[in-house]
């Protein structure tokens, strides 16, 4: 344990590793040490390099607070929430594919009724949003918890902004006894992450865009099933090949169509024009 | 660049840093996804585990501050300080060898003549430090500047202490026309590491104690000479072979010697016994 040297230091952590109760914590601890390791000595890190290393990371970690997560945002741009994701759900092909989470999921947002208006002051063009949840045999899962959230108009989710202005484009709503579930919200537009803190500014470095496809968020929770986190995307987008975070799945992409001013699947009478996206869901049951 | 899965997304990410201006940051970046990615499908981390990680490093960076570098704590009990630290300080095996710079160095200490008490009210039996810096053909090197800095007898730096305490056990000073350096500061004993954050929540986990061998910190920098950050430590200690950090060497451990009440080395008469330092550097001249 003395005059270790690029040779023995990998070795000499991992022996300190041994008595570590959670055999999965030491696997995990293992594999980390190791790549780490090997990373630094592959590029044959420097001093400065090191140093420069440990100011972005603190970067990351003032930056985050309750409403920002960098780390996820780092997670997100460096593939791994994808990788993740992709490990996790190998499921039957008729099933919604997964993706990634993303930082902007908001614990505990409001409820609503199918047929209300989750935008609640969010800046966008109406979007009607019709689907149905169901199983594999396509049996149809009433009383699934879909929780939806959106970017607005100018690109930001609701916690984006200083002071607290409530929920917006986000929500909490229920399928009906045939699986069915109606909202409505705003279009969905494509958007930058957030790019003025240090994951940004590792994006400037590398040349790359922080533009994310236009897509609405959905959480689906229900009893017996798996729950599924996805998006929908909007075809037609511009990022579809290029989205920051590499969340982009085939079949997850739909048809946001547009309608001239009048009459509204909510029964209303519209004097702009408005969008409709139907798309429907399949879970995957437990075991 | 659509339907990436746990096959395709590192090169993916890969791809999309062919265009990053500097090849440095590219091959940083592409080592850095390769290793990353690699742990991940390695372990097969699952999306619980990879939350519990983004968790870990928000922890990480919310209790890093101006005065406390949670950052470096983890680096360094990873191991990944001291692979940095060899792999850029090969050497004639005549100089001094460098260990880990740790969380706790602050720039512009207060500057002190030779002869001076640096420990400025710090707790800790006194100690009188004497050497010299000499180059590799044993020239002396007058005007270098040394920065020194210690723990005090209850295991803490100076900045650990709530409140502006002011430097203590911490200071500047240059040496002699001889190379020769001394000063009065306190014994340095043995401490562990910050271990009420992260890292010392992942050190419990994993059964490791946090604590480092006593040292006394030095960074000496000569115009012509390569700088030297390391630290002296104390024969005899008990974790010598259990540094948290993995920093010692043996070439670097020195006796630190006790006596009883009496004359000192600066000349005064101590009614407590003390103790004395004896240690030479020899700095690595530039190319």
């Amino acid at each position: 344990m003395r005059n270790l040297n690029e040779d023995t230091i990998t070795q000499a952590v991992l022996a300190r590793h041994v008595d570590a109760p959670s055999p999965r914590l030491k696997e995990i601890m293992t594999s980390l040490v190791q790549h780490l390791h090997s990373f630094a000595r592959e590029v044959k890190l420097t001093e400065a390099e090191w140093v420069q290393g440990i100011e972005f990371l603190t970067q990351v970690g003032h930056i985050t607070d309750d409403k920002r997560q960098e780390f996820i945002l780092l997670s997100d741009t460096l593939g791994l929430s994808t990788l993740v994701t992709a490990m996790n759900h190998r499921k039957p092909p008729s099933c919604t594919e997964a993706t990634v989470f993303g930082p902007f999921f908001v614990e505990g947002s409001p409820d609503y009724q199918n047929g209300d208006d989750i935008a609640n002051g969010a800046q966008g063009e109406p979007c009607f949003v019709r689907g149905t949840v169901r199983g594999t045999k396509g049996e149809a899962i009433p009383h699934a918890k879909l929780e939806v959230w959106q970017a607005d108009a100018d690109g930001n989710y609701d916690v984006q902004y200083k002071g607290d202005h409530g929920h917006r484009a986000r929500g909490t709503l229920y399928t009906q006894d045939d699986g069915g579930f109606h909202f409505t919200s705003i279009l969905a537009e494509a958007y930058p992450i957030p790019h003025d803190g240090p994951v940004g500014r590792m994006l400037t470095a590398l040349n790359r865009h922080p533009w994310r496809p236009a897509h609405l968020h959905f959480m689906i929770q229900a009893e017996g099933y798996e729950t599924l986190v996805t998006h929908v995307f909007r075809d037609g987008d511009q990022y579809l090949d290029s989205d920051a975070v590499f969340g982009v799945r085939s079949s997850l992409i739909a048809q946001w169509v547009r309608h001239e001013p009048g009459a509204t699947p909510a029964g209303t009478d519209s004097a702009t024009p408005f969008y409709t996206l139907d798309f429907d869901f399949v879970l995957n049951p437990k075991n």
